[in-house]
């Protein structure tokens, strides 16, 4: 495959990246349109990659140049930021994104226009009139469309079928991060008998995807989307959670929270709003959106009979089901998994059932002593998803809210009843995910990658976490993230941040960035130790930088070059320091990377046969002759 | 054992406690001596349990009451913040913290006074003057002792010995928790081999001392030190670092973050000073800490010759070791294990070597193409660190300072140096622990773990993180914390912090604190997973606090109660909301913990006979039929 790059205007993105990162770093500040943070990131430039196969597609990659002291390449990172971090591109928040899938299915035949779509009803935003109401966005551009009647939708349809799609080809370059398919490959990790490729080829991802292994949440309906597959052969994602509630948040807070994520990795996201204006918010989330958008439809459908678990009928919930999946909802968490007979495994739980979802289930389970209507309707319920190519996130209405609970019979009941559904799903001809626990001490984190593999088909594993102890309210970014790791490690193909405001309250920007930032940390831990091809050149570049004291590098290749820069220059601020062979934690007068530096020369010039041991202490004498005779240690003045 | 438990003095204690936590938690604010946090913490109360075979020890726990609703006993929680939370010590850092060693040792003979102490010379400060030079603290009250000649005087000797010490007492008593050992335990992990007892008595505390297993770092010129212990049976510990350098700092932040550190949690110290002043701004840390205080001696012997590492002499160090161990420090860390042959072995990694004292002395060993003289005169060093019971820290001076050095030749190479020096440190009658990476990725830490115990014989291990990736400057509190709590679980028993600032700038107060709840965190996750017995009773308190709404609770159980509040208040401000049946995430309207709550209280009466599943659903339509009658959804009013 030729990877060429194509910049998306030359001239104005090498502009930017011409000064960067030594200079003009500091700089490249966000631009503000309204609260949307826009702009390329600290010391980054976009570049988008165009396909082979598909040659009109452009997939975006964030490429962080280093000090031309280095003789290195540009660093290419995964990059989920969408348009917002294009300099090339005029956001308009009130217009939407400009549009990414081609017409690919629609000049197939495939889809169609829907022709009578449904109407935006006054309980979609929980009856909200006058100045309650949130504005609508303007949807009079946005077709919707559906399926044909016997022909392939769904992106599993299309991998079943031996048919390779844009989508496809779209994800395998994306995974590659630019590398070559000829370039050396390191392997280095365990990854508990997964089957992570050297290189991922198009072919590769349509074989994971057929095989149920993968998905590419995209909804037929959400042309604004950069697609992204969720498999355990794939690099770990992340998803993070917004929403507004019943108590706080607007349209503004939402859509800024949505890009804020993005901006810092989130490869998903999910609006788990609740209350009035549910519909209305959602459109502008999903037009505004360039990664795949998750929902919870029952929590819709509860505040269309008035927050009365007992009320909700199949209709209603159907009815929902078509509103979002017309809208562009690329996954539904869905949790028909909590069936009746599992609900009294609750009972002696400390923590009892802790998944919003699952104890409506549950209640509405009880109140009526009936089976589930989701695990009584499935089929009607992927027949409706897979009109769209809705995929599935089965959800876990069942796991532990405390460590006390982790593993019980009602949290594993469940999962092997998601098995059970994920064939029914597939049967269907539906993409599917399964969702993950919560609190789980280590020791019993493995048994959930486990039984989950084994029960569930090898669907991807989509987790909370878990968290590893519940005594650290306040901190659960990083209490689950221990977990995350772990989980990650061991096959889970996606994680489901938490915030520093877990259990307590909603999260603001600060907190979705603490999240996503902790997160991203989780799953690229979690690639190394996976042994993924395409995890340690990251690493490798920033610490290179770091031993050579780049120090603009060493910023601009972190997560966050911000905080980075502003935890740096709160003890050296002077400019001169940026290039200063020491850091204020050991001073100017020995600092160990600079002795090691000088031993590393030395050595290195008597050891370059691949020595041996013996060899190198042959001339260690030289050296330390040498040593003597440049006086020691080299001081640096600074300014 | 007869666990009594005495409050300081009751009336007072007892005065702040009783109204708490409902009411007056969020007035026990810190009272402030000068800069120096002192007062209980929030909701909590000081409380101490005497011994029994040496009963004039008082053992300090911090007891958080939760409210009368609930029923329940306080929670019990490990306290090392010493005297400064118990508000009937008057806390003066002039006069330094009241002795808590008995006078045991001198009584029987095996300790005296050292006659012609060392006198402060003005290299012990780096020739500080004037207003440079940090006021000394007064010792004239501090007298200096020293083992005699043919006596025990290290716990290891007195544990070989078969003498169970007040220390060991003292520690096997803050093990427990109060719990007692009649008591039912709850074992659920998986511990790799260890072997922590269901109670911890001060038998089992001089066995594995005896075999080397744990340490009680606690110099005889030490004795404000509440003793603890450090080793794979026990507790996880934490060690938090501060110091200040040649760029930056004074004795006020120091002894601040020394207090501020032990408030939150840390249950060692690492004084890493460099720079001037040294030796007084010693002086106020160990006479105002209530912890054991650690050093890496040749920080300050390399001041000594003005930061040549060349100009290093066996003379001078054996003088810094001296002037320490008379100050009072508990631990040395020694980087004897950075022999001659290992320095080639740097010579291509990515980040060479990166401790400082280990590129010290790997300079020293270059420059003069000698063996180093830390190996050479190993025994002298136990000789002088036996006579005052300093314990050894044995530094891992080529710890891989990237993932790509992670698990190298070099690293195990000196591994291995350390565990011979273990074998000589011991017949030497001296207390030893070892010192661990560093960056590593999660698939290769148990290597380390193992490789340890194979190597070094069972010594606790003491690791820096692991950080599990190189890419997240800014947060390498968190990448570590994963590697930290994986190792913890494997065996490690103390976790060095790693703070926000790590590779970036010394930390200031902030990052002590987000280190030390970091580590908490960790410890705690590590205590939980190798199924330490007294670990899970706190999470089961905070999570029945949880699920039953007492937020109140929720808070001062957590580990920063101050934070939970603020994340909680900044959604739901109004007292009222503390006794709320929801929280700002679900709103009013629908709170899974509240459906299930009724789930559970019905499912409970249907099946207390600890009914089968069939018993269950055959209660289930008359619950159902309850649920329908009761209207459903109880809807808390909030003002």
């Amino acid at each position: 495959m030729n990877i060429a790059v194509t910049p998306p205007k030359a001239s104005e993105a090498q502009a930017a990246s011409d000064s960067l990162p030594l200079k003009d770093a500091r700089e490249a500040v966000m631009k503000e349109t309204g609260t949307i943070p826009t702009g390329e990131r600290a010391g980054s430039r976009k570049v988008y990659v165009a396909g082979e196969i598909h040659p009109d597609i452009r997939v975006p990659f964030r490429e962080v140049a280093v000090h031309p002291s280095a003789n290195e390449p540009p660093v290419t990172i995964y990059d989920s930021s969408g348009p917002y971090t294009d300099p090339t591109v005029t956001i308009d928040i009130k217009r939407g994104l400009p549009l990414v899938k081609s017409s690919w299915q629609l000049d197939r035949g495939d889809i169609a226009p829907v022709l009578n779509p449904r109407e935006v009803k006054p309980e979609d935003n929980g009856h909200a009139s006058g100045k309650n109401l949130a504005p609508r966005f303007d949807t009079s551009h946005h077709r919707v469309f559906k399926g044909v009647e016997g022909r392939p939708v769904t992106q599993y349809e299309y991998a079943r079928a031996g048919i390779i799609t844009p989508e496809m080809e779209y994800v395998a370059i994306r995974e590659n991060l630019r590398r070559e398919q000829t370039a050396p490959c390191i392997r280095d990790g365990e990854d508990f008998g997964a089957a992570i490729p050297d290189f991922v080829t198009p072919e590769f991802v349509r074989q994971e995807i057929a095989r149920g292994r993968a998905i590419i949440p995209h909804n037929i309906n959400h042309p604004e989307v950069e697609p992204m597959i969720i498999g355990r052969n794939f690099l770990v994602k992340i998803n993070a959670n917004i929403g507004n509630s019943a108590v706080l948040s607007s349209v503004d807070d939402e859509v800024d929270k949505l890009v804020w994520a993005t901006r810092w990795g989130a490869d998903n996201v999910m609006d788990l709003s609740t209350g009035r204006n549910i519909h209305n918010i959602r459109d502008w989330i999903i037009r505004n959106s360039s990664v795949p958008i998750g929902t919870v439809p029952i929590y819709q459908a509860l505040e269309k009979v008035s927050g009365v678990a007992e009320d909700l009928t199949w209709e209603v919930y159907r009815d929902t089901l078509i509103e979002q999946a017309e809208q562009g909802v690329d996954y539904f968490t869905i949790h028909a998994g909590v069936r009746l007979p599992f609900v009294p495994m609750t009972a002696n739980r400390v923590t009892g059932i802790v998944s919003r979802g699952g104890s409506i289930m549950a209640k509405w389970c009880l109140s009526h002593h009936r089976e589930s209507f989701l695990y009584e309707h499935f089929e009607d319920i992927c027949d409706i998803m897979r009109a769209y190519d809705v995929s599935f996130s089965l959800g876990d209405g069942l796991r532990p809210g405390s460590i006390a609970d982790a593993n019980d019979e009602a949290q594993f009941a469940e999962l092997r009843t998601l098995g059970e559904l994920t064939k029914i799903a597939w049967a269907k001809g539906c993409q599917v995910m399964i969702e993950g626990p919560g609190h789980v001490p280590m020791h019993k984190i493995k048994a959930n990658m486990d039984e989950q593999l084994k029960h569930c088909h090898e669907a991807p594993f989509y987790t909370l976490g878990p968290l590893t102890t519940d005594i650290a309210p306040g901190y659960d970014h990083i209490t689950s993230a221990i977990g995350a790791a772990m989980i990650g490690w061991f096959g889970t193909a996606m994680l489901c941040y938490v915030t520093p405001k877990e259990h307590l309250g909603l999260p603001d920007r600060q907190d979705v960035k603490d999240g996503v930032i902790t997160y991203k940390i989780a799953a690229h831990a979690a690639d190394l130790a996976k042994g993924h091809p395409a995890a340690r050149m990251h690493d490798d570049a920033l610490s290179r930088a770091r031993f050579e004291f780049r120090w603009e590098d060493q910023f601009n290749l972190g997560l966050d070059p911000e905080t980075a820069r502003k935890y740096h220059d709160a003890t050296l601020p002077k400019e001169a320091h940026k290039t200063a062979h020491f850091c204020s934690m050991c001073g100017p007068k020995f600092c160990s990377m600079k002795i090691s530096q000088d031993i590393r020369r030395d050595a290195q010039a008597q050891n370059d046969a691949g020595g041996s041991l013996a060899e190198a202490e042959a001339g260690m004498a030289e050296m330390s002759a040498k040593f003597r005779a440049g006086g020691g240690v080299v001081e640096v003045k600074v300014p």
